[in-house]
């Protein structure tokens, strides 16, 4: 609960503007909608700066367009992720802003938009297969005001083809490195530059890979100082994090 | 290897200043200097802006001393992370600027003072016992040269002794979150701040806790976007890591 | 095997009013009645108070029309869980008083009314996707004569939706948490409610949330005292040990 | 935050009995105290009814001695658990009313009595090896103002040494059960009796026992409906937790 | 290799019926057959007086197929596990006697049938889920010979089933327990009976089961003495072993 | 509940020679006896054939004194496992019949000594660092009434250790095979001899043994038929198990 | 970055033969080309002499023809893994000399054949149900310029089938094992012969297998020295590993 | 068995220079002396053309001088692995040849000397703290008759300290990998070199390490071609592994 909303709501009481019984209704329902099936916190923009954020994952066609309908009606963004087509399509029919994000599985709704931010984000992946992941946390980005330097392909076994995009990264205020298997490419990347490193583990491999733990742990241990860890697979995270650190 | 140490190498062969068997010797060893049982980075702060770190434990007394030694002969700063009184003692021995912060387990060599950041990183614990960690996080910041923010002892069983600090912890660029048992704090202070969050797990339980996983697994699938995670009581690369956004 | 009924038994046996002979076969018989596939236990109403169960998972339509058929004939009301459609419309064409919980997956089969207790369980959910195991639980609460107060997408990521749910939980003798993810809403309610909570990890999330591991592991570990666990995603264990606790 | 709190603040400022300001000095600082090194929640037993309790792991001497004295400064009750003999002197020294109870490592600090609740709390253990715990939930559960049946070395290997136990099993409200091993004694108990069973885990045993993930495996699993688990060891959260639904 | 054949070898050598050549051309040869895809041991019924189990999942219908016909060919008793109704039909395409165990997923080939032995091997499950899992062991051990006494449903939540089967049961010397969830049922049928009892932990349950896990370690771990464990479903390992037992 | 036992008590009812409160007295306590801190199980003896087991770790000095006294006074024999020799002396003291076995940590009492049974049951260990449970093993059995072939260090590494003492093992009825690391030898004895393996994995190794689960796991997915398994490190177990199928 | 290529470089800034910035343009670009989705390495042939290969899992057709085409328009030879019929009649479309390997899963495209090396790579595998990881082993050893030995269905249950192979094994310098289930074959193998022994642990089995877990810990434990081991179903990795043992 | 040892054995039965029984006797002993507690493989060295290995850990003082007597009574060279002081001097009392190399832990015991074999082979660690093990490796392979190539404390933090090191590595014809933490150092050297790596995890690191799983699992999911992997710690494992290729 904001402090300030608190301190005009108290203030209000005390010059008679409201009751008390007004202010503490104020207080219970100030936050978010209630739809029945989901809470909306339309006070999220306005406190944290960002869009709404819908995980499409696991919600009905008619949870996700009332959703969907409801934000936009009060002139938000918002930012859909882990959706699908057909899910697309139902928020398309009644959202004709909405942009689907195919290969980040991202539905975007940008009602206003932000002037982009500079340096971009480096992402940078292991392999060919940690494409979607790389996507989200690309398009991620970008729906939230940042530019993206995307560096796709750049894995240890082939440590050279790291090494000569080294400029490039070292522009960038922050970096997100994506990788599968071993996740070793986090380690080497994280003592190659001089910036917050977000390391993303992909559930790329088999066997040993457990759907993406041994990268996961390979990341947490990393020896290399400034590497931070989001979930794996968890482009969408790491995209907001990179967001964050980047708009400081 | 940078970009500008090779092109001026590639330079000064070109105008003849040194011929190509110095160039190559200089290419082959100015990154490090080889103690025989360790390889020093002298260039390190200069590459990444941050002292050297000596990861204390699992080396001899002897490995210690003359590491510090080394270091302290090129006037660069260090933190000795994962030490006890006895190594702070052999060290202290030989370089009397070194100072004990027994609590965070760290010799600290600052013969460089920077100026400290503002404003404050915030560090908060779930609880007291998560104090050691904490403090490892805290002295790593404040010898990076960033000023911290203690709120220790604000975990979610009573919620409001968190909500009171709000107003001072949104006054930091990032925050740190340390909590072992169910690490549930991270989920919490990453809903009611808007910026990144840097999740600690400790392995402050029993039983089912694992020595931490079951915060550590908490902290990855937290439900708050902005939430990256570092190693179970890796209170030294949080701290880190946090210096390095806060220095953007 | 209950002290009364041996008691009588003995006594008919001292009595002389059955023989020794016919007292074993008592004995062993009584408890319940076998259909080759399945034993059913006739006395477990009259014994515990509750209605029969059947699991429905992993039976044949042909077994769960006989286990029905069975129970239904001696008056006994039924609660069928993890059903689907196909099963119900089975049991639906032999018992016409059967009715679909569709979100729940329960068939029930209520043949005696009890009166609703009161005041109501609370259940509450961290987010939509854990809808179908709420349901369970609400569905599975309600049949055993309970009423149910729903408070649906309540996660910590945005705690004010919970906040000014508090009075209305705080009227429930005993409430039910339901959250993946990170499983932080259980500490979270813990620390704000003087009751019993049951916590339900559900194994919504994905890469390090192992299929509700993570909610697991967090709830067994809370710090809120007065929480205890059932297994992942099991709603009905919830709803009946919550019935339980409310009958008190 | 309390209703009731809020809506008399709100009134005092109505009135104009307080400013604002004070208002909101009082609801920063009315729930704690600090004492740096912790916060300790005053308003706990007029808010949850219970004593404050202290988890005495991990807490220095002084913290504890710090803690205790605070907290017996405002009249309150105090259980200390997971103590030692050391940490016991320390707080016999300057509180003289405190008592050791060495089997269950709790210290206890009983200011204002409360009477003893009937029925009593039924305590079934698997074996011998489960007593620390067993007096730890019990020890619990009598500071807590109830009254226990101690029922211990009931395992199933010999069933019917609980089967002529249930007469006075079944005259609880609630039942803890507390094994180690496979921890199949919550099952049996679970189908015998009518009444919510908290089952505790013990890590007792040894190979494929894990620490106690065998039993806490099998109690989660529990074919038995009813059967909530607590953590590993827990025998203070199943006092507890017994105690909420006893006290009902 | 067994000592009489080498032995006669050796012989033969010394009287000069055979050459060192063809002793060792013997010895290379005699115990497999070569199918390329398959080595078939025919000596196998001769020496561990056991017909030829061929494990059917993994493997092509023509590899089955030729499998099949060779064994037959040789004159001996196939048992066929893990197969399906589609590679039965293939094996009965070409050896008419084959039978077909639908329930158990077995293959039967019995060119030459053994006398029944007594008494029965009983075969307790806890549900009625188990049942594929207690048919493959029931037709494995019919098949090695054996009398089954099955008893199904039996699970430890209603205690009173088992127990009224108790005296048929003793009358057994070797007893299989087949349970999935918790499986405390091993346990508790270990401390009612006076033999070996081989438990199968089946991978029926959901969540904390993690496929049979949950089972699998309480049944290594069970307090009682005399139970030894097969892998996860392995009604086929249960069955032929407790058959082993059956037959001394 | 046994049933001649059951049976006789209502006859003795039918007959006037108890009443009823006397027989529910009867079979309320014929059981065991209550130590207070242990339940002695008196009837086990006659029951299972088999002497009363106390499992010695985690017990005091007292209440194992008091277990063995009880049951000495009865004349029954005792195997005291996982004992010191600081509890085999407090036993001494009171039972000067008592012998301690110090590979195995058995206290053995045998007041009424059983002839010893043949065939030896064969005891193969893989290497000499399994010899304490092996030796548990054997004097388990030894002290069942069994006799023991031990063949140690006879580990797949160097399998021609194992093949010549094939012919001896082959004369056993029932083998138990004891390894750590790989565990192989189970499979690899299982694959040479008709009769039933008892495998018992041992923890020793480092690394990916991870204390014992790299041979339970082997044991337990056995491409041997004939093969079931114990608790790592359970000695005891396996000899308990052998002795029963020794004895069939 | 290899020495050699860096002098010459060097040598030619010196000689004025080109500039700096070429040689800077040099080094960045000369050891791959960017498809944009896939940086390709053309220098690997050169550099570590063997063909380049192409993981083809979570590729798509067009990338995978992209990469394809780009390979062999330079005349490298390559082998495609873990590809199926489609994306192999993709690539034939359009390189007539693609190759299809369908039990390997593998495409090959041969441009430049090597001579091949003799004595053969022995191939082990336990079952049948191995032949798909085995035949991704042999096929990429084959295309390596090796020759295979198969020796397939030797495991250790009917272990006289690999005895009397071992004379044809001896005559390799590499021996890859492959197994699944407990993967004793590994051990056994690595004790009988005098040779490195790559290890393949397969995901076949079931239960407490966990999908090669059990095989891949027995591999890592072995009691026979000289076995290391790659990731379960990896026969890729083994046959490449043991190409180069065989090349030196 | 050796083919040639039986066809010598068979050739003189058939000359009739020993008998079928003396052939039989032959067969059954000649390979290992049975000291009671070991089996001591005297043909180890003729067979496998290496020394015997003695691990001492979980031997006791006495069976360490027996089996180090007797070996060395045979004149063969002996490596003893895990060994500590007390140990080499039992050992040293009665072998004045034995050796100590006290950061390896190794007793050697070198009666005949081989030549040394070129190139050495390459031993990498990626820091300090992987000395222990990489000793293990480094005094195995020299006792073994290679040199040794020691490039220690060379990790990917500081990938320059490896690079510079690439021309002495390239002389190996196989290299030992060494890390502990996430273990990238593998993947790295894996895609800089073309020979055999083998990579040996180690347990150094904390928290999300596991005792060395993260670096397990990151060496097993390797992006690197011709890596393979021996179990957490198994420096000797490397190091015998290595010399086995090296002596190609």
């Amino acid at each position: 609960m904001k402090k300030e909303i608190l301190e005009k709501l108290l203030k209000d009481v005390q010059k008679g503007d409201i009751s008390v019984e007004e202010a503490l209704e104020g207080l219970k329902h100030f936050p978010y909608q209630d739809l029945g099936y989901a809470k909306i916190d339309h006070h999220r923009e306005i406190r944290t700066g960002y869009p709404e954020v819908v995980y499409c994952e696991g919600k009905s066609i008619e949870q996700i367009k009332g959703i969907f309908a409801h934000i936009v009606s009060k002139g938000d963004n918002i930012i859909g992720t882990r959706a699908n087509t057909e899910k697309f399509s139902a928020v398309k029919s009644i959202i004709p802003e909405a942009v689907w994000y195919e290969e980040a599985g991202i539905i975007g709704v940008t009602l206003n938009k932000k002037e982009t931010l500079n340096p971009p984000i480096s992402i940078i992946t292991a392999g060919t297969s940690d494409h979607r992941v790389a996507e989200e946390a690309a398009i991620t980005a970008e729906l939230l005001g940042n530019s993206v330097n995307r560096i796709y392909d750049a894995g240890v076994a082939g440590i050279h083809r790291l090494v000569d995009q080294l400029p490039i990264i070292r522009e960038s205020k922050v970096v997100i490195v994506i990788a599968g298997m071993e996740g070793a490419l986090a380690s080497v990347v994280g003592g190659l530059v001089d910036m917050p490193v977000i390391a993303v583990p992909t559930s790329v491999g088999y066997g040993a890979n457990f759907q993406g733990v041994s990268a996961l742990l390979a990341m947490l241990t990393s020896c290399a100082s400034g590497v931070s860890v989001v979930n794996i697979d968890n482009g969408f995270g790491a995209g907001f994090n990179a967001s964050m650190i980047n708009r400081i």
